[in-house]
């Protein structure tokens, strides 16, 4: 009793919510984290949410502080000001783990916009396009370019122009894209709280789309193609 | 001059415009005729709309009038009447390819809800789904009971139910779709009006995306999970 | 004991499979209907979708074929043919349920691509249109017309028509779309399923997004536009 | 004959072709130009895209060098390696405004993914959400902590912060958001090249609905509600 329970994962914030009232009942104390900065944090540093029991966190801030990428030398900061050090008390249980999912749910819309926009560049010379139009582009030039003052400036951004870098035609990846949870999550959110969410629900379902080879629904289309208009599809090899 | 030329294919509404004015010059006069109905226009009836002189379409309504499924016996009505006996003339030059470009928008957007609600009825056995909640469900008679009274009664749901009887897996197709121009159209013009066609607009993509395998804007996704979280995805085979 | 309960709303279909268990623990029997035909169902008749313990089915059949729109003097059929008389035996527990809810799912879909489709037509004159493009639709003649042999034939568009008939520029609605459950539970058995159903979710979208006014997210688009550009949106009355 | 004409708005790269060949009859060059960094271009440095005829490009060089966030004291790059000193040749007449497109159209998508998300945000204490389940949370200190080291990291939610300290609320918007044709540009470009872009355009059709109030495409569904179901929404008032 008197102990906190730090949950750091990427868990599901309803079930911080049932945590906390299992815990609460035993004498135990429950606090949900979420943590930005992927496998670069260590050397970037890392921003953290935090929910839960108010007065855990306020005993444990000295630790969010020195974990989170405040200025060395500086003290942990009153309320909504320690954002500015990289952590963030953000409500009750769960809400830190809210606020990490949407987080993520932003980042599924993000990275799709990047995919369907250097998509588009990348067949940029397709053969349907107008010959006068037809442009064969660099795309890890183009990367490079727009992270030197553009307003797209970001670190998925960067990370797009190392990963050209290294592979131009991305050729080793195969398309097919998981997704972790989050993304799938932040919907269900934007269900309970009546929020259209139609680029984070697309962003999510271009991943499922990826894992498809062929989609049924497309076999679904060219058999009515073929019903009303005679429409024959390239056959099945 | 004074000859009367009719376009009863599939062309773009702002070509008619075009050749509806060099023909005046001419002293020729234009009618754009759009028909819906498919293959099966000959058994079930096809409707007409009517574009462009109105003067030529009045003297030729006899013509629209035998052609479309009006009743046996009865005589060409006029004005909007004339949509309850199949044909309808629509307006200035371009007006009756715009109203089909939009019958074959919605046609899209119809056909895309059908392939995603069968996609989900196909995989409801699917390893993701809980095993209390996998049902191995017989799509055609599924298709079939639709077709007694429900909401979802059309004739593209009858022609799914044919489809799914002769291949109720749908073997056959490759999955690979194509698109006959008037769906990008449709776009075209909601862009014009400043109209939100969503749907409209993916059941176009949709068609895209079962073109490319992969996509190229999936592995922009795969290198940028990579690159924030190390997330490796299956390799390229 | 040995009764049947039989639940004949739109229930989640999650929801049979718990009742089921609960109810088979005290001896009693459960199916789960789902119903299409609306309000219009005693004139037109009605399709019944059919889930749960089989032989509760088999000994009930009498009923369900009575109330489906099968021939008069038809006897029940035996399996997937019974589809052929509006009825259908569907699988386990929630089964019926699960496919009514995809039938409304595709509903929902079908509905949006009209909406879009008319929204084009009724705009077809707006000012942005170059004006030797802009025509001055008759949006019920074309709804009636598109009866008579076209591909999008469906009950869906014979309602249309008659609402249109009534008031033709539906002056009496507000533009606030409910949604009533089915549409939102569709896109999770998507998610369950791994299935793209972006047409889907954007005709759930497309509603939550008529009953904002403003949009919350729209203001932020404005606030970030203010931030790069310094473009100046209308300001709030 | 010999000057070099310079297109360094946000012109269409179709008509960048088409100039570029008229000038050239007239024994003009031109290169087209595209810039991005908004109107903190000159705090923050901008980058150039340059499009047209490579000799002029490779003559006019220490003018986009210098005009291009390049470290002082450094010396115009050669090919692809001046990208890293903020601006790039991409190829021939149009490309840079091609490219220019693009950006703005990744750039809609970004921007969309944060009204989304930062839409569920604001509506995390909902009444439709449950009452254990609900948060009232700091916009303001969420899109801060963010900034601190998390995948989302971009001058957008740089902006954003700003905006969101200034008017927590976003009170001073109408929710009325306009576009400026690049949008619209990358759709196009997407359909000619076969791309399936449906965030970049629904991020496009969230603008369009945005001013329309009510659309009359909700109006549609309201009266195919009424129809099939007898669903009464709220009246006009």
């Amino acid at each position: 009793p008197g102990d906190v329970i730090i949950d750091g994962g990427n868990s599901k914030y309803t079930d911080d919510v049932a945590r906390a009232k299992k815990l609460a009942a035993l004498g135990l104390k429950y606090l949900d984290v979420g943590t930005s900065g992927g496998v670069w944090g260590l050397d970037r540093g890392y921003c953290l949410m935090i929910g839960g029991d108010r007065e855990s966190y306020e005993r444990l801030q000295p630790i969010f502080h020195a974990l989170a990428p405040a200025p060395a030398g500086s003290s942990p900061a009153a309320g909504a000001k320690s954002a500015e050090q990289g952590y963030l008390y953000c409500g009750p249980a769960g809400s830190a783990h809210f606020v990490k999912m949407i987080h993520n749910g932003i980042e599924y819309g993000m990275m799709q916009a990047f995919a369907e926009g250097f998509e588009i560049l990348q067949k940029a010379d397709a053969p349907s396009v107008p010959e006068s139009q037809r442009y064969n582009l660099d795309l890890h030039a183009i990367a490079e370019v727009w992270r030197h003052g553009s307003v797209i400036s970001s670190w998925l951004l960067d990370l797009l122009e190392l990963a050209l870098e290294q592979d131009p035609n991305l050729e080793e990846y195969s398309g097919v894209v998981n997704d972790s949870g989050e993304g799938q999550w932040t919907i269900e959110a934007a269900f309970t709280a009546g929020v259209p969410a139609t680029v984070l629900a697309h962003a999510l379902f271009a991943r499922y789309r990826s894992r498809l080879n062929p989609a049924f629904g497309d076999k679904v289309l060219s058999a009515l193609r073929k019903g009303f208009g005679g429409h024959l599809e390239p056959k099945k090899k």
